[in-house]
């Protein structure tokens, strides 16, 4: 059985199975999500109105027997923004998609009534229900879900925020644990929920499954390919042990962990907050913590960390760096369980915390709480985010909105899009990152913290200018095309350290489909993605003007190094020579 | 003596009276603030930064003999809308600065210490103070410093609104009555509040005057203008009697008054709020309103009105239709007192009344307040705006931020300024210089009204599209040229019904500085004006894709007369085919 798209219209109701074009057949993921919303979605359509459209797409190599393959991505025209826009995460929903023989499903129009809506979907079929689940939790979703379609059906759904369609409103999917991953940023869950569906449900009962053109040749590659995986520091032991937040420390000693909104690059609170910190507290709260865990499965690096509370119950999961550093550092809080508390609750709430926490960080900076003040934060959440107040909804519109109406001058945001946990006065490769990605700021567009901290795929001075534009450059084309295979983006850590690595994903691409791809080809493919997302936001109105750090990078030193954003606007702008 | 121009750098404390530049020499107003803004404002910079200046300018008849004459012009990067920005009021200030020799103010830089300043000028000096009126309403400041500097002095200052930073606050001046005027819209009081002045006071005494090129060649010119505008139907009646807010019965029954959130154009509750029950309400009412007033000195036309409380009592003054429209159909309030009471509070706090009630508009159909609901609308005022809580922060925004924190599709702004009283759909010129005008929506940029709706000029039916792109276009020319040689906008109805009173312009322009201009060279001077700020905008990121008015506009159509806003991208882009 071919692949097919799914195209669902909240308008009419009807839910058809359509072939894939030709175009598309060799799309999958943000390549796919990006041609569909490019040739699709009007540029200067409004992103909450009829003619914006939400794409989900697993990967060309979900569902395989490829390590760490199951990523979801989303797309559409981002409410956050103004730009296209991808954003992806594990889960197990894009495996089920890929099984199913779904190689995306495109949600187009709006109901004309204000009613809310789940989708029900199988490898046949999709039901549009009315649902009572208004105002639910993530976790509620879920579980309900789970009650109602059995353990194993996929969910993906939007929390309060994404019905009032905060445009920090993220997309969450179901993990092997029954608990949430979010598709976290660029509010995609306000698209969702300005159409009305408050979650999909995918039930993968009698896929047909995934077929290979050499199923041998796909074997050996795959087995190169996780070998590497799990023989490679960083995400063969670093990640593992410590989870994303390994980086915390990292960070703070290379002087480019950003503080206290931006104002400084080491935390003196770090080491309560840390990697390390969060790492001995799991093994000494017990719980299942102790276990490894997995955003989704066939990973091999299982990355995820369990916190428990006191007690051992699990309080978060899935409990990233971006997010300690947003809600930590860069908000003066040096406190991990409440951290985690707040990380749970914007889970359920269906918030980005990267946006979140970088929005408080501008909040306490304008004087609406003080930084430091931990169950201020929490407070927000519970009574202001959560209940919809006037202060809960500028905390939702994010960091750019909340620092116009406050008349603030410091908000760090590119695109409209919160800076993430790495400062790019001191680390610059990163700031290009930021400056010239198609999404506004955003780390995982080209992550040059390999090359400037973590010495993987060479070593870039991160306080220097030299080869920043190129290392951003090689590493957005790169990304582009991993974010369209499915894989998770850290297997770039083997990738850019070990040969053999990137051939296996050719190798593995080749064997499934029956094509005889080179390396050159995969740079194609991400050179492609990423000129059609430009064109898209050139249509939407974006210009070089808007490729640009805000204006107090430029201005103010960063301690402890004393740097700054010293780029021309002509250097930034060589970015996108090629 | 020569003409000057004032430098005042808030980081230094230092002021400059500097010659005047060539290149600036023939130009006043709006022409010359744009072009300083354009010369000297890194078009990517904050608006709230070191890196934005304000101008303040005459224009090139003030001070003279010419009737009309005394409006000043402001101008900078907008915090609203981010483009250039050049607004302008009457006031007694611009006559002052005229006779004072002083060409422009620009005020640059920003203060280190976050403290609060006044700036007392005179013809040859500058002085910056601290003051302690921090918190203080424009209606106060003027008071204390009429006190303090004798009644004579002119005052230009911001309420708390400016102080906030708020992106719809606007800047005051005082009037003849010792009241205040506002240069009201693209939130120029936040650029004024940023750098942490309060008040510009202006004191004439011993100012040498104005010279003429030919001082009998001006007398001769100035009365056939003066009897031009006496003259017009519009200026020399309409006008007078019944104040701007005679349009609004006008516009209702065209079908083009925005109701409730642009839903409708016609307001059951017009007869509440008309031009004519406010004037009959002040026959009614006795007291000062009675009186003809102006904005200005040398004003001929005197269409102020003063509007009394229940004894008779001065409630608002300066009371126009714009703000009577934004607060009252657009908000479904037919409560003419309400009105009043929120007019004059916001002159108070120093804060854009169209702006204001367009965001009104939004905060009642986002469910904040009901449509109606006069006692929210100025309990928020009261008790959110004024007092800076994230509701009034909110509301201060405009708009643009309202709407994106609460999920809203139907928001009318474009480029981020409320769409003033006249909707696109129904008064379709309006449409073209909304979308078009590098100010961002504003009706005084091309005011298409004139044909529209008044038949001045010629008529042009509103509800077609044949012959707007081109009306809008020669009012927008002949606007940017208006706005440069101080006049009043209103000189606009003699000048496009009598020929004479345009040539009389030219020849006052030509008797004062011994030209010898002709028609041609006014309208070059228009379409130069225009090139140069749109240059501004297009470095600071805005393409043809800022120039379209809300997609909703497309989808909707708007009773009575069920019309919908049907220009192409490229019909709308022809605009700037000159």
């Amino acid at each position: 059985m071919s692949d097919r798209i799914l195209r669902i219209d909240m308008t009419s109701g009807s839910t058809v199975f359509e072939p894939v074009p030709e175009a598309w057949a060799g799309l999958g993921g943000r390549g796919l999500t990006s041609a569909i919303v490019a040739a699709e979605v009007p540029p200067t359509c409004h992103p909450l109105g009829k003619n914006n459209k939400l794409v989900f797409a697993p990967g060309l190599l979900s569902g395989t027997r490829a390590a760490n393959s199951g990523r979801l991505s989303a797309g559409a025209k981002s409410p956050l923004t103004g730009t296209i826009k991808e954003s992806n995460a594990g889960g197990t929903s894009a495996r089920m998609l890929a099984l199913m023989g779904i190689k995306a499903i495109i949600i187009e129009g709006m109901p004309e009534e204000k009613k809310l809506f789940g989708i029900h979907v199988t490898h046949d079929s999709a039901r549009i229900v009315e649902t009572d689940m208004a105002g639910a939790g993530n976790f509620s979703v879920v579980e309900k879900l789970s009650g109602e379609e059995g353990g194993k059906a996929g969910v993906i759904s939007i929390g309060p925020a994404g019905e009032m369609a905060m445009p920090s409103a993220n997309i969450s999917v179901k993990d092997p644990q029954g608990r949430v991953r979010s598709l976290g940023r660029g509010g995609l869950g306000a698209v969702m929920g300005s159409k009305g569906i408050k979650y999909l449900s995918i039930d993968p009962s009698d896929a047909p499954g995934i077929s290979y053109a050499d199923e041998n040749a796909f074997k050996e590659a795959s087995k190169v390919f996780a070998k590497a995986l799990t023989e490679h520091p960083v995400s063969g032991e670093g990640l593992p042990t410590y989870g994303t937040n390994v980086l915390l420390n990292v960070l703070h000693e290379a002087g480019g962990l950003p503080t206290r909104n931006f104002r400084t690059g080491s935390f003196d609170g770090h080491e309560g907050i840390s990697g390390e910190t969060m790492h001995a507290r799991i093994e000494e709260r017990g719980g299942e913590g102790r276990v490894r865990h997995s955003c989704h499965p066939g990973c091999v690096i299982q990355c995820s960390q369990v916190y428990p509370d006191k007690n051992g119950k699990v309080k978060a999961s899935g409990f990233e760096y971006e997010s300690v550093w947003a809600m930590g550092a860069n908000c003066g809080i040096d406190d991990l369980d409440a951290l985690a508390e707040a990380d749970h609750m914007l889970d359920d709430i269906g918030m980005d915390t990267i946006e979140f926490g970088v929005t408080m960080g501008v909040a306490m900076e304008a004087g609406i709480l003080s930084f430091g003040d931990a169950s201020g934060m929490l407070r927000i959440l519970k009574e202001e985010v959560t209940k919809g107040s006037p202060l809960g909804r500028l905390v939702g519109a994010g960091a750019e909105c909340l620092g116009k109406a406050y008349g603030m001058r410091r908000v760090p945001t590119v695109k409209g899009q919160s800076i993430p946990a790495y400062d790019p006065r001191s680390v610059k490769g990163m700031g290009i990152t930021y400056a010239t990605s198609t999404m506004g700021a955003d780390h995982t567009a080209g992550y040059t913290v390999t090359s400037n901290i973590l010495n993987v795929g060479g070593m870039v001075d991160p306080l220097k200018k030299e080869g920043q534009v190129e290392l951003s450059r090689n590493l957005q084309i790169a990304t582009a095309a991993i974010d369209s295979t499915g894989l998770c983006l850290f297997v770039a850590f083997p990738v850019l350290d070990i040969p053999e690595s990137f051939n296996a994903i050719v190798d593995m691409l080749n064997a499934r489909f029956g094509l005889s791809l080179t390396g050159d080809d995969v740079s194609a493919l991400g050179t492609s993605i990423l000129k059609t997302e430009r064109e898209f936001n050139r249509k939407a109105g974006f210009t070089e003007a808007a490729d640009r750090l805000p204006e107090f990078f430029s201005e103010e030193t960063l301690p402890p190094h004393n740097t700054i954003w010293d780029f021309s606007d002509a250097e930034v702008d060589a970015f996108w020579e090629f």
